[in-house]
């Protein structure tokens, strides 16, 4: 592994393997503002030719290609292929050793995440660590703050300053062989497994050279790229924040079924190193399904399972802070200790005096306006005014529900003092006109 | 109106307006346990001939009654007019007052509700008003919790002892001409439009006089009474509880279905004086729909909502039950109260010595089993070991998601002495060897 400078949080600068000519100290493009004179040099040309000029080739050439029914049926078997090296090898294995695998399936995950042609294990995992470390900021290389299409595809198409984007600790993936040598020899593996592969296999198969290179090569690269791209860019616009909302990853079913399950983002960025993105057995994630086996099959082990005690308290914690916005949102009544407090007898003169006053639980209610209305009755209802009707309300003539209560606490005008009418209180008042309290 | 023992509350017994045979004075049939020689005494016989045999003959009779297309269609309209006698009649005007209906629509509504056989008027709501305010207690005379078949029919088989059912105030239904003559008119009505109505429009209409008895009356009378009684059994067992969970009623779209939209129960039960019970544009309450047709012809008035704010409120507040209830189930480490509180400098001895302690925000956590698992990494977690970690964990380094801090409070061992290393404190502590405490 290269050497690079080392930080005390274990982090290092990306140094790319392969190409020298990258200098880190000189001013990079990003730094100069898009021009009609540098437009140019700010695009990335050879990622533009990746997964926007040969696939549009491919898209015209399929004019002449006819479409063969065993290229295409190869052609979407090899699309799984290519994803699930993406999903459950590049993401879930390498960027975040949700669990660990058999050189046999690391070999296949490399192999098969080159047909997918997306950068080399060791590029891809950097930049997605650096993606959740720092989600939505400026060091998110695609963060989606930046918009829909720059997370989709723009962060490729344009040149990226690599000094923008946060710092990650690969030091595990430059000590992975398999990770150093597709690194390595990343050019000649793309075109090998995206390429050769698929269209011998066609060839020699069943004679279709062409269809085989142009749809089971060409486009079905579109097509998973486009697939995983979306994880970048669908997962982080829509859906529902079951676990946090402070961030942009969602969870839905759609960007599940176009990503192998990849979908439930922010269960995901809550628990990335759980092997898992769905958690419940009927949500669509085939990547989960597929570790799972290999793990039967004794080819995978040591799956990460976040503690389900952890998850559910993320859930509830979220849910909580809805609710709680929600709360703020209603009326809820006057709060108590802003509530004039009221002697007993200055609340009954009133009653008397014609407002609708009830008491219920040591709180005055103008009820004035809602006794026409009562579903129980005018007679009822008027029957309590200038009483404490407490009791009465509670179950000793009806016990009222729980819209009831809510409905009550929006009438409150007043607290009354000693919260019942205190007959203790009152007599030894009128014996005592010094006023001194009882206290026995 | 007969005049019958009025209580404190405003609610009489019931007294029926048309038989003079009952003597409330009397031990009724139901203070008798049923036993193999009084069992026939037990049953109501009019209403199981009404609900049970004439439907079992009808059913009998279709084989040699062919059903003509006319019919079943007028037969389907039919029974969408008698359903509705229930829901928008008897229920949500009669027994609620949800809304109020001109003459015509009064008329209209007892007319149906009498072809849809389910007693009077007067009868059907004084039963239902103690359904809702003694609901699922003894005095509720079709409470689920005697069984789901007894909720359903069970109650109108069998004789009920009419000192059991809660009493109710019908005076307002007692003041309703409609109402009152309905029920002293009642076998009349109901043949009238039960039978005679539907066999006449079939007979003149389209000559199909028995297929107009069987199918437009008796079976059709038979599906109206099946579909109402479920508001009764299903919506008290099937569905969801959005607003309160002490009782039974519930919320579910097939109940609705089934019964002209009378299928949000639970809501129902918790507003019923609103005209609706379906809240949401998009659920199934045709009653709620037909009663708003009502009011933009001038045909019906009043039409009473509950405040959505009281609506928000109680949803809101079922959630917030689940919620604590589910929390109360969740492991939230220690609570703080509950642990020993350490001095730094144990904490940090008990740390060297071996012991992954880490100490975050004051409370001190022990990380041993943690270390290797930690998805940051092994390093960066055990160079916080010993030391204090709050600037660290939350953000100097990292800023940790809320599952990770929801993982730190379940690693509790101790609460530090100070909250933190306090440097004045110890300096002084070690100046003043008496003890003394510095306090600005
Ligand atoms: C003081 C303010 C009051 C408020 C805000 C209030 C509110 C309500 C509400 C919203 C209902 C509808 C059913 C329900 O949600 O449970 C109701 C029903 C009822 N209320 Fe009240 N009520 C008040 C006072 C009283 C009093 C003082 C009495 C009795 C003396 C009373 C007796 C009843 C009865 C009997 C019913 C049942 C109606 C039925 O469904 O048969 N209410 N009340
Ligand atoms: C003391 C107990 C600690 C616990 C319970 C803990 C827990 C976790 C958890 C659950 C994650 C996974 C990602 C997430 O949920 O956000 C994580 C990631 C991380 N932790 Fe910790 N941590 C602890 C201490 C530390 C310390 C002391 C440091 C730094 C000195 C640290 C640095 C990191 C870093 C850098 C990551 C990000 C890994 C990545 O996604 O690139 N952690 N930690
Ligand atoms: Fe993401
Ligand atoms: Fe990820
Ligand atoms: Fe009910
Ligand atoms: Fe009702």
């Amino acid at each position: 592994a290269a050497a690079a400078q080392a930080f005390a949080d274990g982090t290092k600068d990306y140094k790319p393997l392969r190409s020298s000519k990258y200098d880190i100290k000189k001013p990079h493009i990003t730094e100069f503002p898009i021009t009609w004179g540098n437009w140019y040099k700010h695009v990335n040309w050879l990622n533009t030719t990746f997964i926007i000029f040969i696939p549009l080739i491919g898209l015209i050439s399929t004019y002449w290609v006819p479409l063969q029914f065993k290229t295409a049926l190869f052609a979407v078997f090899y699309y799984f292929n290519a994803g699930l090296g993406i999903t459950a090898g590049y993401h879930r294995l390498w960027a975040h050793s949700s669990y660990k695998a058999s050189l046999p399936i690391k070999i296949y995950l490399a192999a098969m995440g080159a047909a997918a042609v997306e950068g080399s294990i060791r590029w891809w995992s950097r930049d997605h660590r650096a993606h959740h470390r720092y989600t939505d900021t400026e060091k998110d290389p695609y963060s989606v703050r930046k918009g829909l299409l720059y997370s989709h595809i723009g962060w490729m198409v344009m040149k990226q300053n690599p000094k923008r984007i946060g710092r990650t600790d690969i030091s595990d993936l430059n000590d992975d062989p398999v990770v150093v040598w597709q690194h390595t020899h990343f050019i000649k593996s793309v075109l090998t497994m995206a390429l050769i592969v698929p269209t011998f296999i066609c060839g020699f198969g069943w004679g279709d050279w062409v269809g085989g290179f142009v749809y089971a090569g060409i486009l079905r690269i579109c097509f998973v790229q486009q697939a995983t791209f979306c994880v970048n860019s669908l997962a982080h616009w829509l859906g529902d924040q079951p676990f946090d909302d402070r961030n942009s990853p969602r969870d839905h079913v759609i960007t599940a079924l176009v990503t192998l399950g990849e979908g439930y983002h922010n269960f995901h960025h809550e628990f990335p190193s759980d092997y898992r993105n769905a958690i419940e057995w009927w949500q669509y994630d085939p990547t989960k399904w597929s570790i799972w086996t290999w793990k039967k099959m004794g080819l995978a082990y040591d799956l990460k399972q976040f503690r389900q005690n952890e998850i559910e308290k993320g859930r509830l914690q979220q849910l909580q802070k809805k609710l709680d916005q929600k709360r703020t949102k209603l009326d809820w009544g006057v709060p108590l200790e802003q509530l004039p407090v009221i002697d007993w007898d200055d609340y009954v003169a009133e009653a008397k005096s014609g407002r609708g006053l009830v008491a219920v639980a040591g709180v005055i209610h103008d009820v004035t306006d809602f006794i026409k209305e009562h579903p129980g009755g005018k007679a009822l209802i008027s029957s309590a005014i200038g009483k404490d009707a407490t009791a009465i309300f509670n179950g000793g003539v009806y016990e009222h529900s729980n819209a009831a209560h809510n409905l009550l606490s929006t009438m409150r005008v007043g607290v009354l003092r000693g919260g019942c009418e205190v007959e203790i209180w009152k007599r030894s008042h009128m014996d005592n006109k010094e006023g001194a309290f009882v206290t026995d």
